[in-house]
């Protein structure tokens, strides 16, 4: 049986990852590294027809049988892939951005059928960039440094800046996915982008009022998580900022006090 | 605003991380690592009560004040920190593990208050091991690879397969830790882990009967998404695995077929 993984968030805005294949995985590996800002370097002889049209859209149908290597000084703005080498996996390419013990890669990920090439290539990657190398071989979790699992994006969804993640730790992928199917059905029609800018206006606001010190710090943090248990999670969309703010003003000169009025003052006041 | 971000579940069963600090923040940290399985060494001059009392028992008080270094052999089954080193950070520190290019720590972690000292470890562990080195620095995104997030665990405690992670990017932590709890509230009395089991047990089943070709593959895996998604997420801890597997039998050996008996019947002979 499998431990328990530590989940993270990685970002991953401007840094390079290689991605090993261009095939249907690569294409679920894309969905998720391309919302990022990740500099993507993709490797196959042959890509997917979905990944060519979503994120290769900067090689013309004439240069593509002319050329291997396809480079986007736009990428960015084009939410597609940096750089496209459409040939065989070569050793030479883990070298493309390496200066002396920098790999260049922040995450070396591999979507490829051959299975052997796929763990030399998971070997090579250790050997020359040591162990904090972080890399995931598709189907082949005793080489997986780091598992994919079922995400969901609350809100507007490739701009969304809530996200959530379910890990089976590979046990059962299906399973999960309807896990997370559930979710989003029991969480549709809150607001989180709104709930998430309120709040983030209302901790600025309160973090202008109160001192640097540690005292005034801790009183500002336990402030608004109260803030934040009182509503809950359905009504952080509809904060009067303004109104709390004044509260908080109120409640920090009065000694630092945590006498909130009571729940239903808060909801009838402070809510709009 | 920033940009979304990679969620990854990290392997790190018997990985060397290091853990800078020995405060609250470290202690919140510690209950995310141990339960990996990851071998930690955590330097701090001053270790927080819960912390040594939780993670450091294998040294005797009197130990405590005599040395500095102490290692534990038994750190796996005890669920212990593996090495407490119990002074103020030096740089030396960083190469503990280092053989050559490999720096040995999957992950350097620091939460310290000394905010000049946490950059200069984290500048430091880039200019060793390159940056490929995943490095988390508490309380200052820019330096943070990837960030912690709200985590959920299903089922019993830390030996639960199923695990969850929610991440407002840094823009509203104790938000998102109230969505996590609404999750959990949503989603209680589901038995996850005889859910992930009894999947677990017919996968296995459906395996042995299918070949290893590729069309053979294919159906299998579509055959036991059909099926997930029709018992859904409520009824997979009532499978009766041994009915399955006689149904998938039938099915792949009449033509592959994906006509499953009408939803009436399989909620009837297929739970038990």
């Amino acid at each position: 049986m499998p431990g328990q993984s530590l989940l993270l968030a990685h970002r991953l805005e401007g840094k390079n990852v290689l991605l090993v294949g261009g095939g249907e995985v690569a294409l679920t590996r894309l969905k998720k590294l391309i919302p990022t800002g990740s500099r993507v370097t993709l490797i196959a002889p042959e890509v997917h027809p979905a990944v060519w049209e979503k994120y290769c859209s900067f090689i013309g149908p004439d240069e593509a049988n002319s050329r291997v290597d396809f480079t986007d000084k736009d990428w960015r703005a084009k939410n597609g892939i940096y750089r496209v080498i459409k040939e065989g996996f070569k050793f030479d390419y883990l070298d493309l951005y390496r200066k002396d013990n920098d790999s260049g890669w922040s995450l070396i990920l591999t979507c490829i059928p051959d299975k052997p090439l796929s763990e030399e290539i998971y070997h090579e990657s250790k050997r020359r960039f040591g162990s904090q190398q972080t890399v995931n071989v598709a189907d082949n979790p005793p080489l997986c440094d780091v598992y994919f699992g079922a995400e969901l994006n609350f809100g507007a969804g490739d701009d969304s800046r809530m996200q959530l993640m379910i890990s089976s730790n590979g046990m059962g992928p299906r399973f999960v996915a309807l896990v997370r199917d559930e979710i989003r059905r029991m969480l549709e029609g809150i607001d989180f982008e709104s709930s998430l800018d309120n709040l983030g206006a209302l901790r600025q606001a309160v973090r202008g009022i109160a001192s640097n010190d540690s005292r005034d710090t801790k009183y500002r943090m336990n402030w608004m998580k109260r803030c934040t248990e009182t509503f809950g999670i359905k009504n952080c969309e509809n904060l009067n900022v303004e109104e709390l703010t004044k509260l908080f003003e109120k409640m920090y000169n009065d000694d630092q006090n945590m006498q909130f009025p009571r729940e239903e003052e808060m909801f009838e006041k402070y809510l709009q």
